[in-house]
C-alpha cells in the first residue's frame, strides 16, 4: 500500500491570552496537518506543530515520501532522518525542553506516522488503539488544565472565558471547564506569579475541589531552593509538581527533598534523555508525547521502558486539533502504563476543529476512544480551508509567546530558572 | 475479530545428542503447537516450548481465550496472567535463566500473541514483520550453531552429523553446517569440556574462518576468575562472549575485565532484570527470545530499551520448529537494533518440521523474510500429527539434559560456575 500523495496544509485558530513562563500565548495557533494518500485511495490524518521552522521540514520530508510503504515505518523514519539530515529545529518558546537532532526527526516524523496508522486501521477496519495492542480503558481521562489569562487579548474584547490572574479566578476557570467538560484532575500552568501566588491558587482548587487530583506546572520557571520549598508546601495537595525547575540535575535534587513525584515535559524529552532519567531520577512521571516522542508506536515503546523502570506515565499536550486528541486518546487507550489522567488544550480551542464533530466528545473529562477504523475523525475540508486563510492571514509564522508578551511589557523576559 | 477456539499440540522431533553444561539433548525435542482460530475462519500459529508444567499453563490459557478479540492483546495478557496466577515453570536444564511469574506468562502468552500477529497480518493481507514497523533488512542473518555432540545417542546408530569432541570436530561441524546453510558467522556451545580446550576450538575455528565472527557460550559454567582468563586470552578472537559465569554480578565483574562484550540469555530474561543491568553494566550484547520476553512486540519494546541504553541485540534459540523460525525472522527483520545474526538450531531440526515445505529457506545463512500474509507459514497437518504420535510414544514430557546425562554417566552434574 504505497503512498502516493502527501498535502501539508498549516491551519491557524483562535486561541485566547494564555499566561505562561515564556510569555503569553499569540491570539492565533499555528497546526500543520498531513494527509497521506495511498495509491489505494486511502487517506490518513496527521497533525504537528505549525512553526515555519518545521513546518519547512515536514514539507521537505513530505516530498520524499511518495512511493513508500505505508507500513513500512522504520524506512519511513529513515527516510524523513536523511530529509532531516543536520537542521535541527528549535522552540522559541522552550516549553518543551531543549532540541536535537534525534529529537528533530522524531518530531517530523511522528505527524507521518500517525496518518500512516489512521491508514492501516482503515485498511485493517480497525481503530488506532486496535494496531498497539488493544484499549484497556475505554475512555482517556484528561485533566482540566487551566491557564492565568488575561480577560481578552490586548485591544480585542473579553473572550467567554474571561480573566484568571487571582485563586478566584482560577478557581472559577476550573467550575466553567469542569461544568462544561466534567474533568476530575486539574493542572494549573504556573511560572506566571511568583511561586506563594501560585500555591495559593492551588490551596484555593483544593479548597474548592477536595477530591480531585492537582498538579502545577511553572515550566521550570524556579530554582531549586524554591522548588524544594513550594513543593514542602504543598505536600499531601498536589499529585505532581511538573517542570519546577530547568534540567535534570536541578529537578533530580528538587526531586530528593520533596514529597510528590515530580513530572517532566520539558527534561526527559528525547530517548536521548532518558539514561540520565534512570540514573539520576529527576523524575517520578514522564508526560510523553507523541509529537515529540517519535509517534504512537514509538511513544509505546517508552512507556514500557519507563514501566520497567518505574518512571509512571502521563501525556503532554501543546495547542492542538481534534486529529491529535484523536491520536493521543488512541495511544493513550492502548497503553497501560499511561495511569494518570492526560493534558489537553481542547477547551481552549473552544470548537474549532478541522476534524468532523460527532467522533470526539467528552464524558466526565474522558474521551471515549473514538471506535471508527484508523483515528476514527475525518477531515473536514471546509473547516480546513477556513483555518489555512486563517493562517495566511494572520500573519504568525512561528509561535512566539514572549515577542508577543514583550509587545505590551517590553521589560519581560522569560523566567526560566529564576524565581 | 473474536477468537472461536486455541488448539495446543505437544509434537516431539528427533533431536541429536547435543552436549551442553547441563548435559546432553534427549532423543526427542519437545514442542507446543498453538493454533488459534477466529470467528471469521482465519487461523494464527503459534509455537512453544514443550515442557508439559509449560504446556499445562499453555492449556489453561487456551481455554480462557475464546471470545477475547485477536487485536485486544493487552486484554489477553491480563487474561493470561490470571490464569498464571502464582504459578511459576521453572525450567530443569536451567539453560535460559531464572524464572519468575512476569517471565512464566511472558512465555506463555508469547504463543498466543504470535499467532495473534499471524492472524492480524492474514486479515491485512500483510506480513508480520509490517505489523512490527516493517522490514529493515530483506533477509535474517542466522548463526552456524555448534555443538559438542556424541557421534548418536547411545545404542544408536551414529547420525548424520557425526562426533564433535575436539577442535578437529567441531571445524568439521562448522564446515558442513556453512557448506548447507552458508552461514556467515558462528557460535559454538561450550561448558561441555575444560575451558581451555573449549578456547582452543574456539583458536581452531578462527584458524579455519578468518573473516567470520565467532561466540562462545559456555552457558554459565564458568567461574568468574576463569571468565576473566579465557576472555582475554580470547581477545581479538570473539565478537562476544556469551555468559561465561552466572549471574548479573558475576558478568558484571567479568564484564570488567574482559576485552570483548558479554552477551546474555541468562541472567537478563525479564524486564524485572532490565534496571541492573543497565545500572550494573553486566552485558553489551542482549540475546532477546520472543517466546520468554512476551512475544514480538514486547521484544520490539525491549529492544528500543536496549538501544537507548546502549546495550546492542542478537536473538536466542531453543531447539524449535519452522513457526517459531519464521516468528523469530519477522522480528529481527523489523527490529533495527537486532544487528548481530541470530541464533538458531534449525540444522538441527534437519528437515523435520510442521510447516509446510517452500516458505523458510536459508540463503547465504539468513532466512529471507517470507512475504506472504501473516508468518507466511502454512501448517503441515500431517506432518503435525506424525509428530504428535511421536509425542504420545517417546515418554518424554519434560526436557532434561541431565538426566540424560546422567543416565550415562551417574556422576553427572551441571558445572554451572564451577569450571
Amino acid at each position: 500500500m504505497l503512498i502516493r500523495e502527501v498535502r501539508v496544509t498549516p491551519v491557524a485558530f483562535r486561541d485566547p491570552p494564555l499566561l505562561n513562563a515564556a510569555g503569553v500565548h499569540q491570539p492565533w495557533a499555528l497546526r500543520t496537518i498531513v494527509e497521506v494518500v495511498t495509491d489505494e485511495g486511502i487517506t490518513g490524518l496527521g497533525e504537528t506543530y505549525g512553526d515555519l521552522a518545521h513546518l519547512e521540514q515536514v514539507r521537505a520530508a513530505a516530498a520524499r515520501l511518495p512511493g513508500l510503504d505505508v507500513y513500512a515505518l522504520h524506512r519511513i523514519y529513515r527516510r524523513v532522518a536523511d530529509v532531516v539530515g543536520a537542521n535541527i529545529v528549535t522552540d522559541m518558546h522552550g516549553l518543551t525542553g531543549s532540541s536535537s537532532r534525534v529529537k528533530t526527526v522524531d518530531r517530523v516524523f511522528a505527524a507521518f506516522e500517525v496518518a500512516c496508522l489512521d491508514i492501516q486501521g482503515k485498511a485493517a477496519g480497525r481503530p488506532v488503539a486496535d494496531l498497539l495492542g488493544g484499549k484497556v480503558r475505554d475512555a482517556v481521562p484528561y485533566s482540566a488544565y487551566l491557564f492565568y489569562k488575561w480577560a481578552g487579548h490586548p485591544g480585542k474584547p473579553e473572550d467567554r472565558f474571561g480573566p484568571a490572574l487571582d485563586p478566584d479566578g482560577i478557581v472559577a476557570q476550573a467550575r466553567l471547564l469542569i461544568g462544561e467538560y466534567g474533568f476530575r484532575s486539574i493542572k494549573l500552568k504556573g511560572g506566571v506569579f511568583p511561586p506563594e501566588q501560585e500555591a495559593e491558587a492551588i490551596q484555593a482548587l483544593r479548597d474548592a475541589f477536595p477530591g480531585l487530583p492537582l498538579r502545577l506546572d511553572p515550566n521550570a520557571a524556579w530554582t531549586v531552593e524554591t522548588s524544594i520549598r513550594v513543593g514542602r508546601a504543598l505536600d499531601g495537595v498536589l499529585e505532581y509538581l511538573e517542570d519546577p525547575t530547568p534540567g535534570i540535575d536541578g529537578m533530580a535534587r528538587v526531586a530528593a527533598e520533596v514529597p510528590m513525584p515530580l513530572a517532566t515535559n520539558m527534561c526527559v524529552v528525547t530517548p536521548e534523555h532518558l539514561p540520565a532519567a534512570v540514573e539520576r531520577r529527576p523524575i517520578g512521571v514522564l508526560l510523553i508525547d507523541h509529537h515529540y516522542w517519535g509517534g504512537l508506536v514509538r511513544s509505546a515503546h517508552i512507556a514500557t521502558l519507563c514501566a520497567t523502570f518505574g518512571i509512571e506515565l502521563s501525556m503532554h499536550s501543546n495547542s492542538h486539533l481534534g486529529i491529535s486528541l484523536a491520536a493521543m486518546t488512541h495511544l493513550a487507550a492502548a497503553t497501560p502504563a499511561i495511569t494518570h489522567a492526560c493534558d489537553t488544550h481542547t477547551p481552549w480551542q473552544d470548537g474549532q476543529d478541522v476534524v468532523a464533530p460527532g467522533a470526539l466528545r467528552f464524558v466526565d473529562g474522558a474521551v471515549p476512544v473514538p471506535d471508527g477504523p484508523g483515528l476514527g475523525v475525518e477531515l473536514d475540508r471546509d473547516a480546513l480551508a477556513v483555518m489555512h486563510e486563517q493562517y495566511e492571514r494572520c500573519g504568525i509564522r512561528t509561535r512566539d509567546d514572549e515577542g508577543y508578551m514583550r509587545s505590551f511589557d517590553p521589560s519581560f523576559s522569560t523566567r526560566r530558572g529564576f524565581w
